[in-house]
């Protein structure tokens, strides 16, 4: 990471190698001209925009077919980095070889574990393919192209296609076509006035934030009717257990609106009255 | 699996090494003389029961520290087959070793990741023990018994220790001792009439269901009002990916009665009007 590169462009930390699905996700969210920082794990990625190393990070928060990445919404509470972007990327998986090897002379594919389970069919109709299982899916396209393997492919982006040089076999070989993964853009506290992901003109705005109830029956329930009584649309709901206290928990909450508006100031504010903890994780554009 | 004693005890299907915090909670939940059959992954403990292979299963579904264990939920949803107990194990590590192994001769701990790292203030003021992640706790005490290792020792349970006969070093030596894990007991439909297990005298009964609400504003809160209008406790929700719908979500319910009483009957009721789909996964005596 050099310092003159980093006064020119914009340095931004994701968890993955180069070609990643977060590095799609980073694009799309902070333009194409980004400098990216790769970290191994999701914790090395807050570390390093809490410790002014990158100017954002991008994380993976849910994925439409296995759910939330608990681990982020944790960290999203235990550090003070508000979200300033959201963005939605589908997940889709190519057989990609390195230049000379044809789809016959396949034999072992590698790539992440998760991303190997997606394309079942694939290999159902495939029995000569053995599954390999590797630490990350861009990683393995990175592997193979550097150990010249001549009868071995991976699965990945046509992004980590493009940076490896490796070539597309077959395009799009997941199960399911509703693969989504949703992405958060990240700041500190002190940027994210300055420099705001751009809202596209009329676009809606999200707000997201945690909160923990008394433990009284009822307690959850009251609490949503701060937004139900308002008519603001709850998006997302999701519970993590409070560290401490077993059996109680936090809940993270996603709604459609801005922190301006009066509707959304008053159902922060009853919320507030019910709840034992209250933080606003970030206010950001709405997602396509 | 004898056919014989099939006939004579129950036999239980859990995951992981015998001696496992699964097996702990099978004893606690459906008596101290069961005989089990010890599953490699969840799924299998699931067909294991689905396919008669065994008379009950018990699985993990949450703990205090590390939340829901999502494949479960999922698995509940899939199969058709009912909880009918729940209980709670305090998660204590202990440090074992074989005979002959004393605390100053150990240099290598080995169990499953998620023990190591519940274990850290340990390691911390032992700073000469080397962490060596292996793919269970129980099968760790397991392995430094039957490979007769002279520098090494295994973090597991006290059942662990006792089963495959280590000696405990040093007893209690995880960070928080708020560690706890739920368990449920599930049995197949037909069977959950004839063998319930028992409910202490006065104990409370807990309904578990999952649904899926219209994707209209509001329709949780509304949702959550079947319960709320009518005082009954809220335990736990779980919000799950809906497939092939990005997202929408299913939602686990947790809450205190009994599916006979008028309140749970009237309550599920009125969300059946709401729901797109609902679900009761069991109906069982509060675990302590």
């Amino acid at each position: 990471m050099k310092a003159s590169r980093r006064r020119k462009r914009q340095l931004v930390a994701f968890q993955g190698e180069r070609g990643a699905f977060s590095e799609e996700a980073a694009r799309k969210l902070l333009g194409a001209s980004i400098e990216v920082l790769p970290c191994q794990r999701f914790e090395d990625v807050f570390r390093a925009l809490d410790r002014k190393e990158v100017h954002s990070a991008v994380i993976p928060i849910e994925n439409t077919l296995h759910g939330s990445v608990h681990e982020n919404y944790d960290h999203l509470l235990h550090f003070d980095l508000p979200i300033v972007g959201e963005t939605n990327v589908r997940i889709i998986h190519n057989l990609i070889a390195p230049p000379g090897v044809t789809f016959a002379k396949v034999r072992r594919v590698f790539s992440h574990p998760v991303a190997l389970n997606q394309c079942l069919d694939f290999f159902s109709g495939h029995p000569q393919l053995e599954k390999v299982p590797f630490y990350d899916t861009a990683g393995s396209v990175k592997m193979v192209m550097e150990e010249g393997l001549k009868d071995a492919a991976a699965i990945a982006s046509t992004v980590a296609a493009e940076l490896y040089g490796g070539r597309i076999l077959r395009r799009s070989i997941e199960d399911d076509r509703q693969n989504f993964t949703r992405f958060f853009a990240l700041r500190r506290p002190e940027d994210v006035r300055r420099t705001p992901v751009k809202a596209r003109r009329g676009s809606q705005w999200k707000t997201t934030l945690v909160f923990s109830t008394r433990n009284v029956p009822g307690a959850l329930f009251r609490s949503l009717s701060a937004f139900a009584l308002r008519d603001l649309n709850l998006m997302r709901i999701e519970s993590r257990p409070l560290r401490g206290k077993p059996w109680e928990y936090l809940f993270y909450l996603d709604f459609v609106g801005h922190v301006n508006e009066a509707a959304c100031r008053n159902a922060l504010g009853h919320l507030r009255e019910l709840a034992d903890m209250l933080r606003v994780l970030g206010c950001y554009p709405r997602g396509d």
